[in-house]
């Protein structure tokens, strides 16, 4: 029975929405190739299996992962299109050797490759697109019954977020407190797991749902980690072996997939059982074990973890007060050089927390805050309305007013430079970013001035601009061109100003901004 | 000759302000050995010279130098006091094998020994003694005429100055365009120099201005690269070998120094020169050389250093915009998990450049903004009235309205907590720092605020609390207690309220605190 088994031949797949030839698959789709091979032992642990794909010059090596019930299979995203040959090794006889040819094709309408950076401190996909994270939380969506998860991924489809955070284990914390459809582990709940074998009916789901997420645009930031389990399952006190076996297998079945964003974790300092050279080990497990070097960060509570470590291919900051007031965020790029994405300001709620109970116009403020210092706020929802669908943890509905004025923002910053919104004059305009001599965004924040008179930072500019102006409306998200247009010219060492002289007039409100953009 | 120069005893001399027996040396002063050698060939660079000084289980061992005239010398700062025996090695036979003892007396009184860090953000004299550093820039002050350089020291020793940031070099630059009185190398001015011979004449005289600063209390920040040479001298561009051998001459002569601290460079990013890794490695060499790891910091102009390496006591820092507001100082102290310090914040005076027109109320607000965030801001003062006497870089005579108001702000941190000011609630409470339970200070900056309810972060705090009050009003030097005392308790999570309800009534004036102390 076994030999047979052995002896069949392989088996390849292609993960689409539609069913396309055994052996081809779109550039940055997955293609996978399923093979069976020994049930008997702990497959999870005494079979080795990996693939390397090649094209040309170009070799990528994957690792393979069992999927239960004698299969294993091998993901693998193609950078290039073109044909790619592939031949596996194994431990095992029946996984070691196999080899076979997979074809791919130009992408599909949508499909934009991973996003990776762009110009230091922002983002764009491999097709070269920029792209503007306007990110969201949803902890332990993936956790919840059916149904929920359903409203999460139709509030998701109509939203403004291009990207979700969400973790791999369930969560265990306040409004938190029911067990999951599934485990990630064999064993029995709550807390006799066997670490050592993983259930695949539970990665199967995580894997769809990632799926689902690309399928819609969404970039998944899986979160691998998290302290929200306090020993209640003991997935935050596994063990170091455990902890890098199980890194690479959320590796080895998700690496192939385009949108997915690894988290090393979700405040990795109230984990309270892992040491720095604990995540500085699981960064080195994770991004040797993933060929296509996505996205990779960690995420802090209060202490903040070493952004300079140059895996980390950006800065995921939790800081309640970064970007509350004007000047501060930009701190953090000068420091990491790399992007600074704010995955934690608070959130838009009314909890009892100081944590959850922002407004939605401090929410929204928040993150043109964020943006106006060049760098990238997420948005979390926390109405304790029906505690058990809280948005942050649950997903389910959007309840907030936020969200609509994100994808506001997301127009704007979308319609921008497409290096990202820099500062001008980094030290001495916190208030004015864009590209110098083309594009300048002044944001006002919470002062109401009645009026703007046109003056921008000077940057080194020594002729005369000519721009035209709009006044955005970043709560009512109305953009109201200003008639005529506007000459600049250097007035002193640091200063571009009107001339003739000009005033902007605006409303007797607060959150506006001022966008200028230089005629050609 | 040779033979009989090379046979004299090896003499030990003590530099202090009384003679004292030749083999006794203060704890933390320095104790200096002359031995006569080889004056032939480049005693420079051929010639190797250390010692290595015992005291039971402690080992110290230290460069020595060439000090010209066929006279090498090996200075020595006793950690501790009691005995302590040396013997000298040398490629060198007058050189080599040299022993002695040397006995390390108690200190005096003044005499603290180095500074280092303490509580992660703060520093503290060898003794234990809290350092507050009140620094300020004087970077050519030993390059200016004999007389000018006494009015620096006359008004340093008046000041409120605990710190100065001097350079070793000279400095050409837009106010600086005279030739220094001595050179550190052999050659020709401005530009034929033999960086492998240094002038010992050179070296004798910026020691001894060390020497004065450490008598009358204040640390010496000796800047060993800077950009303002320009290729003038060409200082700055003078290759690795040049480089390592100058910093490793300048550590041999100036380690023994109890007051001196290591600045790399200021504004390395400018020095066109250097690459990041240059300056690694200058701070490996640095580092290595000292043994008493003196403190050693790098300071930037726009881009910051990557101040996480450790070998780094303190991030010195220039910023012009991170103490103008309240929330941005501390963001640095986040990332980087060691003392910050503001080597540069802008400058009191009236240059036309924005970086040196600072009213003086500015100054004083930027200090006070850095401390109560729990980092430290250095003065500096950059007014033309006598262009060739701005006390930024040539020293001389203080014009502006800061220093006295600075003093009075040391007054205030001396009478802080022995473990500096603590943010008590980082990312809440911006304008409070202090010791949660015992200490207070709330500076209003800017506002007006009429008065004050007395209401504090909780951090933690369970029982009530009685404090006394001070209002200090920062920019008229006072301190004025407030009537009784108050009871506070907890109001919700996050804050203490007094209890009854109480406020302090406030002069309608900017740049105000209130500090509060808990009553045992």
């Amino acid at each position: 029975m076994m030999t047979l088994r052995h002896t069949l031949a392989a088996v390849a797949l292609v993960l689409a929405a539609a069913p396309v030839s055994a052996a081809e698959v779109e550039r940055w789709g997955t293609f996978e190739l399923a093979l069976p091979g020994p049930a008997d032992g702990n497959p999870f642990v005494e079979v080795t299996l990996a693939a390397t794909f090649t094209h040309g010059p170009t070799r990528v090596t994957v690792d393979g992962f069992y999927d239960g019930d004698g299969t294993y299979k091998v993901r693998f995203m193609p950078t290039e299109v073109g044909e790619w040959a592939y031949t596996t090794a194994s431990n095992r006889p029946a996984l070691d050797g196999k080899s076979g040819r997979v074809t791919a094709t130009p992408p599909a309408a949508g499909n934009r490759g991973p996003v990776g950076v762009r110009n230091t401190y922002h983002f764009a996909f491999a097709d070269g697109t920029p792209y503007v994270p306007v990110g969201t939380t949803c902890y332990a969506w993936t956790h919840q019954a059916d149904a929920l998860q359903r409203a999460t991924l139709a509030a998701l489809r109509g939203g403004p977020f291009n990207k979700i955070r969400m973790c791999v284990f369930p969560k265990w914390y306040a409004y938190n407190r029911a067990e999951p459809p599934c485990y990630p582990f064999a064993g029995t709940a709550p807390d006799r797991w066997d670490f050592d074998r993983f259930n695949p009916e539970f990665f199967r789901h995580l894997e769809r749902r990632v799926g689902q997420l690309r399928d819609m645009g969404v970039e998944a930031d899986v979160i691998l980690f998290h302290p929200y389990d306090d020993g209640h399952w003991g997935f935050d006190r596994m063990g170091a072996a455990a902890d890098d076996r199980y890194a690479r297998y959320v590796v080895a079945r998700l690496g192939a997939y385009r949108n997915v964003w690894w988290s090393l974790a979700n405040e990795f300092d109230f984990v309270e059982r892992k040491t720095d050279a604990d995540w500085e080990r699981l960064v080195r497990v994770v991004t040797d074990a993933d060929p296509y070097r996505h996205l990779c960060s960690i995420h802090n509570g209060t202490r903040l973890f070493n952004q300079t470590n140059p895996r980390l291919t950006h800065a995921s900051i939790q800081n309640g007060s970064a970007v509350a007031d004007f000047g501060r965020a930009g701190l953090y790029r000068d420091v990491y050089r790399k992007p600074i994405v704010f995955d934690e300001v608070k959130y838009e709620g009314d909890f009892d927390q100081r944590w959850g109970n922002l407004s939605a116009e401090e929410m929204v403020h928040r993150c043109w805050q964020g943006a106006i210092a060049g760098t990238y706020v997420g948005h979390g929802e926390t109405y304790r309305e029906k505690p058990t669908e809280v948005w942050w943890s649950h997903g389910g509905a959007l309840r907030g007013k936020s969200p609509e004025r994100l994808a506001f923002l997301r127009r704007v910053l979308e319609a921008g430079p497409a290096d990202g919104l820099e500062p001008i004059d980094k030290w001495q305009d916190e208030r004015t970013a864009g590209k110098t001599g083309e594009h300048y965004l002044v944001y006002f924040g919470k002062e109401k001035s009645g009026a703007w008179p046109v003056d921008l930072p000077r940057a080194g500019v020594d002729t005369p601009l000519t721009l035209t102006a709009e006044i955005l409306d970043t709560w009512n998200m109305t953009v109201t061109p200003v008639p005529g247009a506007f000459t600049v010219k250097p007035a002193g060492r640091y200063r571009l100003a009107a001339d003739p002289p000009a005033r902007i007039a605006l409303p007797d409100q607060p959150y506006l901004a001022v966008r200028l953009r230089v005629v050609k």
